[in-house]
Formats: structure tokens, sequence, C-alpha cells
């Protein structure tokens, strides 16, 4: 089985878009105002994720509201909790729909300078009442001016007690960046994935939360790629090995977008803290003029290397069944 | 000859430190004040970079202030003119003392929110009066909250004009980081380069500029190990192929700390735009238990590659000459 672990809902109907737009615009929109067909929503997924699974041979895909559109940092937390619900609200039906395509991954109504306690309730509503089976947090809810304290800070403590309370990991994820400083998905996405892993080299988060799980995206940022800085610098701060220090509760993505670049995090991160994924229908969706094949068809680069029958199982299904401890197949 | 093109004065003299501090709590302190003598200028350096040299194998280091202590977020265009000439005058002693060893790399008076206008005339002088072959050009002067407008802009063109005019390449490269989710060598500097090349593929600075010489430091962040993404992004932004767009003007350097990094490296990116560099000592000062030699010892990596002798001697030699096209051995 291939379990692709991040996924957005980049497809979603236009319904969507323009519900926000109201949303953002006058206060006191209602989700009753939403109207989205179960047409509408196959319709969205047919000619894109559900066509790209068949085509590529990935099974079931981690699904959660588009990462881009989460935007924390616009309203506030009354606007975030609306809009999170909402957001929700709609990959539960994608999921009612195609139970064995994918598995419901929520967003939180993060707001910059709120207290992540405020995340609690939407998290329990989405696991317990819909069956989610993970999160994204979002580590920079000002969208670029990283205004919040590192995620080692015991202000993001409330949110990880209740993830550990449902047995949840979060991937850690960033949304839009309103800094004209940082492309989105070119360096924000990459540079948050580089700043999460460093701050928690810097802390002792596992000490605290020794079954906090956390998922680095985007194949762990610059991380894989400077894995001697990162053993280098958590030596001179005289931190344990980092496969003692994080590797038992920080996972990598496999969203890299390259043979070299795959090759590269399968030698260095063990293969037990890799999980695939491909983030389609996502950030890069050409074809890649050197190999005639979609830059984000991540299974193909899987597939090539040399990994052993049983390591490449782990890495797609068998580390996803561990991290994701909620998920059974449908 | 092996020459390696990233190295800071991160071992000077205490007596520079407390002239800093002194500088920074009351503003009418002179440069005369300072007091260094040519045997603690030379104490500071046999016992650390010279003797790196010596037991690594290289010739001749480019040399600038210590990045962290650029610090152009602190006090104003002043503060920051004053002390980058009292930087940029030691490394010059540096130079003098040393002219096998060392080639000068000049830091810049920058100051946020102050066009970089102001740095043309201390760039001039360091140049011409100093025979200077380089400048550090920080993308990110507010230390952490990047709120200069993308390199791109025409904000930066009078500092790119004057380099022109004097035909040398800045680094990229940011200095500490104020901002508590940012690591400063862990994150802060990794993410700047990975954002400023985003910032360069979203551009097209090089057609007005088509002698812009540029080198990403730290083995140019995120860029190769996700050269797919890269690719990609600029491929649906209907950017030119990569190394047309980019490549004639923009160089990585080899501070990558393992050799799988260094593999990567080698392997995506064009041996003509690598330039040999350990920053040491820097950001990383241990052994690395895994092999027993130094982290930042990047010249084994080199050595142990599969390149051939050519290649090799361009990274080693050959580019750096080209790039660094002031510098004569002296």
């Amino acid at each position: 089985m291939i379990v692709d672990c991040h996924g957005h809902y980049t497809t979603a109907p236009q319904a969507l878009w323009d519900w926000r737009k109201k949303q953002v615009s006058r206060k006191n929109i209602s989700s009753q105002e939403l109207r989205i067909s179960d047409d509408e929503i196959r319709d969205s997924l047919e000619k894109a994720q559900l066509k790209l699974q068949r085509e590529r041979g990935s099974d079931v895909t981690f699904f959660s509201p588009r990462a881009g559109s989460m935007e924390h940092h616009v309203g506030d937390a009354a606007i975030s909790l609306a809009w999170s619900r909402v957001c929700n609200d709609l990959i539960f039906r994608v999921c009612r729909l195609y139970p064995k395509n994918f598995a419901p991954v929520c967003q939180l109504p993060q707001s910059p300078g709120v207290s992540p306690e405020n995340c609690a309730q939407e998290l329990d509503r989405c696991v317990r009442e819909m069956g989610f089976i993970g999160c994204n947090l979002n580590p920079d809810p000002s969208g670029g001016y990283w205004k919040e304290p590192p995620l080692t800070d015991k202000w993001w403590y409330p949110v990880y007690e209740k993830m550990v309370e449902l047995d949840i990991p979060a991937m850690v994820h960033v949304s839009s960046s309103c800094n004209p400083a940082f492309h989105f998905t070119g360096a924000h996405y990459i540079n948050a994935d580089t700043t999460a892993f460093m701050q928690l080299i810097q802390g002792d988060l596992f000490k605290d939360f020794p079954t906090l799980k956390f998922v680095i995206p985007h194949g762990g940022g610059a991380v894989p790629y400077h894995w001697g800085r990162y053993r280098g610098l958590a030596q001179d701060m005289k931190k344990p090995l980092l496969k003692d220090h994080l590797l038992k509760n920080v996972y990598f993505d496999t969203c890299v977008y390259h043979q070299p670049g795959i090759d590269l995090l399968l030698k260095v991160i063990p293969v037990d803290n890799i999980l695939f994924a491909s983030e389609m229908v996502g950030a890069v969706r050409g074809i890649d003029p050197e190999t005639g094949c979609y830059f984000d068809d991540t299974k193909r680069y899987i597939d090539n290397s040399k990994l052993s029958p049983a390591e490449k199982q782990k890495i797609f299904e068998g580390n996803a069944r561990r991290v994701y401890s909620r998920w059974k197949p449908a």
C-alpha cells in the first residue's frame, strides 16, 4: 500500500474561495452560506488528486486544507476559527466521499499572538467527532514575520498536550507569506522547515513530551543537505546525538522533487524517520524536461532508489501507520 | 593552489570587541582608541586560521570581518559606517601581515531602511585604496525581520552599480539574528541563502547587470537539495532554465559539513559554479564522531569526491580566479 502523508485540497471548488473572500470583507458570514455539492467535490478531485493517485500508483493521501490559504494572519482568532471549521468540514466531506483515497488532517485556528490553547477545542472536534488523524501546526502564524516564540517554548504546550492526549502528529507547515522577501513555496516553506528543526535542536521539548510527533515537510527543508552542520551544532551545544535528541519524535516527508535530493535524504536520515509524500497537487506542477516526468511524482524517486523492498515498505506505508497511529485503512 | 573563498576573522583580538561595546554604548568613540598590535594579530591567527590552513592544506583564504558581528541592525548608519571601517581596516592589516595567506573582503556599512547607496564610498575605499577583492552583502540588515525589499529591487541598484564598476563579487551573507525564532548559524544563515536564491529566480536582475556576481554561501542553503523544486518553480513562472537565468552570475561555496551533502552539491550544480570554502574558524568547531575529522574540513570532502583533477582544480582555484577577478596571488 502506498500512503502519501502530505496532500492539500488545493483544487477545492471556487465557492470555498468566494466564501473566504466574503468572510474577510464582512465578519458575520455564516458557514451555512457556503454551498458546495457532493458532485462539485467529486469533480474537483476526479480530474486532479484522484487521477494522479491512479496514474502514479498511490492508494491514499492524508489530506488537509490548502496550506497557503490557512492565512492565520488574516483577521482575528474568531475569523481563523470560523475559516478553519469550514475548511475542516470540507475535508471531512471529501474523506467521507472517498474513504479509501483520503484520510483527514486538519487546519488549526491559530492567530498571531493568541495562545495556541485556542486550538484545542477544534482539534478535539476534528479528531473525536470526525476521525481526523493529524493536524498542521503553523510555527509562524504572522505569515513571514516570525513573531511567535520557538516551538520549544511553553507558549505552545497547550496544543501539544491536546495532541498527546489524542495521539496525533502535527506536520509543521507554514501558510502563505506576507513578507515580500519570502516567496511562499520557494523560500518561506523551506525556511520554516529548517527553522523548526533548528528550534528543536536548541530545546529539550521531547523531555517534556516524549510521545509528541512532528513531521517536517518538504524533505526537512535544508536539514538533510546540511546534516553535518546540524550534527555539529548539536554537539557544540552539548546536546545528545540527533538520533537520540530528536529522531524518536521527528520525521521527514519525501517532498523533494529530483532524484539526487531524494537519494541524499535516504542516505542521511534513518529509514524509520521518512514518510512518503508528494504534496500533489501542490507547489510545482510542471514536467521536468530532464526526465519527462512530473517534478512532484516523488514515488518514482523512491522506486528508483537503492533501498530494499522492506525499507521502501516502511517509507510507503509502515512509518505512516506508526506515526499517524489513529489511521486505519478503510 | 587551494583557495578558500569564505573565512571570517572570528578570532580577532578582544580589544576589537571591547571597542565595539564602547561604540554601541557611547557614540563618539574614535577609531584611534582601538589599539591592536601586529603581534596580537599574529597571535590571533597563528593558532587558528593559519594553523588550520597548514594542517588542512589550503593556501589562501578570502578573509572578511566576523559575519555575526556586522550587526547592521545596531545603531544608525553612522555607527555602522564607523564599525565597518574599523573592521575593514583590521582585515587590511591582516592581509598586509600575511599577503600569501589572506586576501581581503569587506563588510558594508548597511543600515536598516537606509539606501545601500551609503555603501558605495566605503566599498570604493576598500577596493581602490586597500586592494579588497570582494564584499559581503547582507540581504537582511534588520537581523532576522526581513524588512528590506528583495535583492532584485531597484533599492539595491546603487551598490550593484559600484560592484560592477569595481568588478567585484558579493557574498550574500546575513549577520546575527535578533529574532528568537532563528538560530543564527543554524537557521538564519541557511534561510538567507535559500531566500536570496529564490528572490533571484523571481526577478530578472542580471538583465540589468549582466556582469554582476553573487556567491551564495553555505552550499547555497537549501537550494541544491531542492534543485528540482527550483527548476520547477522557475519553469512554472515562465523563467528561462536556471543555467541561463542565474548560473552565469551566481555561485555556490562548499560550506557543507558532510560528504553526502558535498556529493549532492557536486552532482547537481555545474562545476563552474562551485567555489571551495570552509568558513573556518566558524559555525561548527567540533570533530565529527562518524569520521574523526573536523566537520568544517571541507577540503577532504572535495578530495574524496569523484570529480576529475581538472574539475577539482576549478573548484579549488580556477573559479575563484574568475569570480574574484581582482585577486592576484601574492
